[in-house]
């Protein structure tokens, strides 16, 4: 049995690779997704496409077209979903994937440092586990698949 | 036919009250519901109930456990979903909602100023209408009663 | 027992009125919705409600996201569809709007010509009832309410 | 991960090789499926199993029969929808699809050439993706396999 | 709380009078539908709404059509489904409708002479509740008010 | 806007009452159903209604058919669900219940002392609201009709 | 890709067989699946597994049990139900079984003889195809997986 | 075809084991998964994945946090639930699991000894199968693969 994990959060430093040494490493069954990680090529990517835009803001919607046909397709194929919050960035792609996932019955695990508790609070009353490390995240994964 | 109408955002200011008596002067069917506006009170509220936890996090995590369970009755019980975005708070409560209502089909209706766009352009996608003040967001509403 | 009805299909001429004046002389206990039927209005909602538009492709993308709203909420508030169908028009709409009530389990009532059985034959085969005239489709909805 | 794609569309030219061919030679793990694309076998599977049919319309109503069994199980088995709008021809059957792809929360493509906007609409509006050629669909299939 | 339930089952008797009665006498707050009971009118509706049809499998699919409507509309809206068996008829019907209750999640209460218990088994065990008479399908319906 | 609270759990003390006493006190408009409080009617209802069983076991099989119908259709008209535990009893239709109001997505608020935490705890976790009286029940329901 | 087939009818001659021969000669993948065709085992699996029951209603009770796992199981993995009627038999496990493929969106082909048209009539208005012989059943699972 | 079956219920025997090594013996095409069966380590897993928590019932929420995330990922994997409850301990985790199984539409064979048939005659209603013992569980999942 193998689990596809869905990886949501910023896009800036690489903490996915950890998650995915760290699961190789281990050995676990899962197969990581997420969203498209270079960042530029994920706000281009409806021009790339479609063609230049008449302004930004058309820009910005072909782009997100693009990048939500991508979240959705994946998200439906996963098991898990992995959210993960930090100081920066105003996030709302992240929070918009967790409750997607919450509303879709798909068990959600909240990455998030103490610090931002407060804000989050709401979100992570709805998530199934909420932890201050991906580490963490990949040790409550790999719990599902250990036998004694 | 009444509809009801969750309105998702922050809690800082009154447009709540500008919808609702711009919906009063129209004479439109709307029932409108939400969030607790009285922001102490809600973060409060799980204590008020549950009586002093041990620390800030738990406090928190008692009073997302009675905020979610409004927001969950309400949200059912409705029609419509307005969220209201802008440039202060994180606003993360007013994106679960919003990708909620989306999850649920619940037709959103997604209000920003256009200064936010490349922010939010994944939600918009997701919303059923993008606008950039409740004003507007009260005239789609009240094009689904016109007849000729 | 009230039947919300939603009348799907041109907005051309005036064969909603007629099912309308019919189920009211009949006593029948009906209540229609519907697309907006005022042409014009219908195209201009989008600039109407959020500005001037870059371009047609754009106005019409905003006159969408309104009529759709509409559809939207109208839709899920209904207990059968009927989709009316002529030999004017492309139509997409209204063939749109008969597959996502067969989707969303509202039985249809497909009312076309004769003349047109070919090209909807498929939408026929959906449909729970096919009929030639508005008039049958109203017998149909009438026969739910006989008894003996 | 391999994704099954159901192209939708009339039968009249060869698009869906051009897609399958692109595919292929991108060596995207997609497996495409369809409508059946003999326009004479389509109209004709009808009598072809159930015998001679006492006139046209019962002909069209066996040859449905049999073609949207094909069509249901095939989008069921679909991750994502692809539907191809033209010039010619009433194409309410790709209507159909399109939409009954919505409902089922499959995302859809929509391929249609600029000047069929305004009659299509509504239907952009509910599509994930909207662009002008195959290429392009094939485009927006492809970034969901990427990784930076 | 008033609960509506369809009575599906044979049209030959006055079984349904029984029932409603027995309701009524009771104070019991019950809105019951259930099938044309006409059976000629049942039978010709199709020819009535549509015309003549070419043969007689087509006067019966023309009929069904609108059974079918009928059936559909009122499952949908009803809380419980009551389903009575007898010695005769073959009553594919009534096992259609009780199955479909089932998958719809309705509740069912089967009502079938002991001697019938061997053939209605494998339904008997799909239903809520199984008696042998209206009588006690109706001290069921009542027990669901009762306090104490 | 009135809502349905199901209250579960035993039987054997007048706990329903004090809630509803309180929220009638407190002009809340909620309407509250249960199961069958009279505990020996409820383990006779069986035969009762169906007449005598061949033994125990098909006593209690008789008697369960009308105690889950009764739950069932309480169950599905209900808005929100109270589930009570107690020191006494083995209480696995109050963890039946519970569990259930939870798949259906009914929000749950789960009453019970502090010394049952640790064989409740995964229950808790499932649980929109966990609180040790139903007096904070009521509290945490109140709170969703509260306008600041 | 492969398609599972449920079989649902009679198990007193060897129509399946027939079937799954020619589908294999014709080299399709389809993978059949069905209810236990001894019908001697089917009636007594109940007391085989637990033990003797008081009375013939209680030893049907305990077979329907376990012949209902099976059915339930299998129809969850199918893709396809295929109902075959005939002039022998009360067949409501048939009619069941199809009432239940249609209500969880599985489509259904009805095959039954000519004669059989008229009692059946709303449950062929509810299949997808159908049809007289278990050939044409099997010529129309075929036409799925034609490629021009 | 290989079924996933979840072995729910108490983990203070070795019960799982028997059914697991009988299923290997008789070659059935049998996956089992189920909760950490190691007592200590389920109680200490939110401990050593999120460290010291303040007190006993935080100690109990984090680790029900991880429970419950195993059980809902396996549960959603699963085909069919077995539930077994004894006469030792709570077992409301088990009667848990075993209703989210049946409002998820996954078949419960429920094993109990006679003695518990009445405190579990509503859950015993809800099952699909009910029987004494381990083996008889497995003798009807065997059931499921026969072929005359």
């Amino acid at each position: 049995m193998e689990l596809t994990v869905y990886l949501a959060g910023q896009i800036h430093d690489n903490w996915r690779e950890e998650i995915k040494d760290n699961a190789k490493s281990k050995g676990l069954p899962l197969h990581f997704v997420g969203p498209m990680e270079n960042h530029e090529r994920s706000d281009n990517i409806g021009e790339e496409i479609m063609g230049e835009q008449p302004n930004k803001v058309f820009k910005d919607e072909a782009a997100s077209q693009i990048n939500n046909l991508r979240t959705e397709v994946l998200l439906h194929k996963s098991d898990v979903v992995v959210a993960l919050f930090g100081d920066k960035y105003k996030q709302w792609n992240s929070a918009m994937d967790a409750a997607t996932a919450v509303a879709l019955n798909k068990p959600l695990i909240l990455v998030r440092p103490e610090s931002l508790h407060h804000p989050l609070k709401e979100l992570a009353n709805k998530a199934q586990v909420v932890v201050e490390t991906p580490e963490q995240a990949l040790q409550a994964l790999s719990y599902i698949f250990e036998t004694n």
